[in-house]
């Protein structure tokens, strides 16, 4: 492979990875949009924000459905993220932190 | 709302996300595959493996696409985990670290 076709193909993946991404930064904001609503349920019944047991299903679940070929602790790591920006948005419904930064 | 009816519309939200959960471990997958082909072209034609631009393309384009709610820095901070967790991916297929954790 000559460094021209090698850059061509370069070109081809970064198109793909740019579509998967937009596709991810969806899922994302309809992940937070039900995170929303769980956050407005829990307040009106009153009952507790944070349950560390759902958070193990939350993983069981991403594990289960791992196929690869990424390994189960990077996937892992990902989602402890997305679950951690979830939370501070969450957390700021309810008590708003005006020094917080934006999110 | 009674904290009956709280706790079935929880379950529903819950239903959901796991649903959207599966379909983000299917996408960063898909993502995984189409860096280690980058990896691949990259070794083969000898270029540079890590390549600061095109991370700040990537970021722009997230951003771009991102209609909310979730804000800006958190899918940024989402974003930065993904590019982590690939670019050691990556760097493993090139020089093995046995002493490194699973992934």
């Amino acid at each position: 492979m000559t460094q021209d076709e090698a850059r061509a193909k370069l070109e081809e993946c970064r198109v793909q990875i740019d579509d998967i991404d937009r596709r991810i930064v969806e899922l994302v904001n309809e992940r937070t949009r039900v995170v929303e609503e769980i956050g407005r349920v829990k307040r009106e019944a009153q009952l507790p924000i944070y349950e560390p047991k759902r958070e193990e299903q939350v993983f069981a679940n991403i594990t289960a459905s791992n196929r690869g070929p990424i390994p189960a602790d990077c996937v892992r790591r990902i989602f402890e993220r997305i679950i951690d920006e979830m939370r501070t948005i969450q957390r700021r419904k309810i008590v708003p932190h005006p020094e917080d930064p934006q999110c």
